[in-house]
């Protein structure tokens, strides 16, 4: 059987690693899929620059289009990242009828919805396991093994710079900015960390995961986004002496008003396995109604993890493009007519605990008048610790863990306690999900 | 669109967990599937037994042939276990070109090589998912999501019987018999706890997750089986003590001279994810050349996750029903014509470390000897814990974590270090897995 042949936009980090393990774990693939794989073109930004891999053999050229366009390619597969010429060049493929592999999350979360309607009418399968939580199939494991499920809530680690910065600020004396400079130096995180450290990657991720997960449009614009900056190891501390790790979580739940999509710190149950999640790994916990609570883990990111991920990708579309359409997973896990319109609900709507940690005069009566604002809130306070602040020393730190309550509500007594004089400076409030 | 028409052989546990969710849940399933299922007819022991599930308009009966022969019936579910009717049920309905879902692990491990060569002659898809960690769709990430993959090593807490027994005696005065009898009241352990506790389950689901990791044919009869039973409150103690917990695990792994296929106590580092996975909870990690580690965690048993698992391989039969056979995934994850004959080492022939633990006399050069013994047989002591012994006053116990040697020269030292004077009663054994 003459084998598949494939072409590669980009032959960067994850471009290398696809074609090293289609070069070197080659037999054992053939072996699972009974056929073989050829990459015969590569799209390469600098055809001069010295390479680590084998090209032999392969046309290599520096115009994407003629990947796109040639003759015996196939599959085209994106590793160049990007929204602009990436996008331009897979719905070239489409039109042309050719299936598409691509790593993009930001092209996905962003163009998803116009690439897989171009796909339909043309026929062609768009895959992207490996813009999810790199090496771990995520995607293959929601889309297909839960199935059977109405999924009611996921929550992820899903951006490893952040949960190796959170990780490593629990060390003594460790702070965000000494942190994230070795982060930078280890090359865990970029010279520009702000789509990692911001969480408009992991918002990225979330929004193709709450779309497979419910059967929704992928609408990125419509995440809460808060980053990981403002989180202080003092904070840490504390969360860990009340039984909780502070992670980084894209959340997607159900809600009476419509679906919540979310990213920020939030502070998980030490007992819940996810909050044993550390360094550069990713994890994600998905909540089905039969199948109860399953989790995925591993890495991330790097070269041979997403390259993992985009060749099993390869070999799904080898095996998928035998099919009708119709028996294809769908690109959103849900058929077009089955997606739901149900609306995003803003942030100020959600319902959850929170930690609020904030300076206050440490004198009688102070505690009593905080607590009496929160209860004028109907907000119980579950939990209080108070220990000497050591940036104010004429002031107590309070860390108060709430019940339940709205949003909305919440921001409203944090507004009334920041009237009062006893509060000295800003008041931190970081969500708290039990993951129940 | 005409429904896709299903029978199941079963009605208990998992037979009604799967029933229910094809009523309760099919709005969801026929979105992801863009068509819908109907059970048509269902095989029972007992018509007249009161059920908890609706079965109106169904066909039930207590003569399970005939919901192998329903003209009407595409795909036959099994689901009541056991390997002689079960066997032959399944081969018949294979040789009328019906499809077969089943959750059987000990069907697939002892005649799983049968049954996958008939479906292949007559073209038909056996899936199983369910047989191994239940809800955890751990078959598909092994078979497809991790397929551009060598596969190194995969270990697993597979028997969430076994595990809920070890966490349970890490409490305070816990043993195993005390745990073993409440796990029995709880229903988490059989009235005959045999296959739980010696192994066997585990044996069975390791022998599927060896064969789809390697490309190994099934040899369930290859793999060796160590229980529970003998591991003690103070064996987990001492674990703790050394950063370790004892799980059960079934591990599979690549050797010189074969592949190792084995189910035993192990003690794992504490800072391995799976060391934190406790209770009932089933967990596996598969270490791939390219991805690295990857987890997958979950329920490992009952009538929603072992059901979500069965109606996830139903949609998938019914998608790939519509390719080729050499499209679709081949039974065993590799192509027939790829299958392996390496053979399956001894457990006399592996190289790991072990936790050994024996009551000594408690005076001066005792240890001395001891550790000769082991120099003796080029074992280094790389960690020795001694304690007052609480069982016989006369001793101490010593504990002693060793380096990486060969099991058959450890069988060696164990027995020469029987023979001293000084060592009192049995010593006990327990291997040591880094996972890295």
């Amino acid at each position: 059987m003459k084998p598949v042949k494939i072409g590669l936009l980009g032959l960067g980090t994850v471009g290398g690693g696809t074609l090293e393990i289609l070069q070197k774990t080659l037999p054992e693939i053939q072996g699972r899929l009974g056929q073989s794989i050829e990459v015969v073109a590569i799209a390469v930004r600098d055809l001069n620059r010295p390479r680590s891999v084998d090209t032999t053999g392969i046309e290599l050229t520096d115009d994407p289009m003629q990947v796109v366009t040639h003759p015996d390619v196939e599959i085209v597969v994106e590793l160049m990242g990007g929204t602009g010429l990436a996008r331009d060049l897979l719905s070239e493929a489409i039109r042309l009828g050719k299936h598409v592999v691509t790593a993009n999350k930001a092209l996905i979360a962003e163009f998803g919805n116009e690439l897989f309607a171009l796909a339909a009418e043309n026929n062609v399968i768009v895959n992207y396991e490996a813009a999810v939580a790199g090496g771990i199939p995520v995607i293959k494991a929601v889309r297909e093994g839960l199935a059977a499920n109405k999924i009611e809530w996921l929550a992820g680690i899903i951006n490893g710079t952040g949960n190796y910065i959170l990780t490593e600020m629990k060390k003594p004396g460790a702070d965000f900015a000494a942190v994230l400079k070795v982060a930078q130096e280890l090359g865990y995180a970029e010279a520009d960390p702000t789509f990692d450290v911001e969480g408009i990657d992991a918002a990225h991720k979330l929004t193709i995961l709450a779309s497979i997960a419910f059967g929704i449009e992928l609408q990125f614009n419509k995440v809460y986004t808060e980053g990981i900056s403002k989180v202080t190891a003092e904070d840490i501390q504390f969360a860990e002496k009340l039984g909780y790790q502070i992670k980084h979580l894209g959340v997607a739940s159900r809600t009476d008003n419509g679906f919540s999509l979310r990213v920020h710190p939030t502070l998980i149950p030490n007992s819940v396995l996810l909050a044993n999640v550390h360094g550069v790994m990713n994890s994600v916990l998905v909540k089905g109604d039969h199948v109860g609570s399953t989790m995925y883990y591993g890495p991330g990111a790097g070269a041979g993890p997403t390259a993992s991920a985009v060749v099993a990708d390869i070999i799904d579309v080898i095996r998928w493009r035998e099919q009708p359409q119709k028996a294809r997973v769908p690109a959103l896990g849900f058929v077009t007519e089955a997606l739901q319109s149900a609306p995003v609900v803003s942030i100020e709507e959600i319902e959850t605990r929170y930690y609020i940690r904030c300076f206050a005069q440490d004198h009688a009566g102070v505690l009593a008048k905080i607590t009496s604002v929160m209860a004028k809130h109907n907000i119980s306070i579950e939990q209080v610790v108070q220990e000497p602040c050591k940036s104010q020393p004429q002031d107590a730190t309070l860390v108060m863990l709430t019940n339940r309550v709205k949003e909305a509500n919440l921001n409203a007594a944090l507004s009334d306690l920041s009237q009062l004089e006893e509060i000295d400076g800003e008041i931190a409030r970081i969500r708290l999900e039990s993951l129940q």
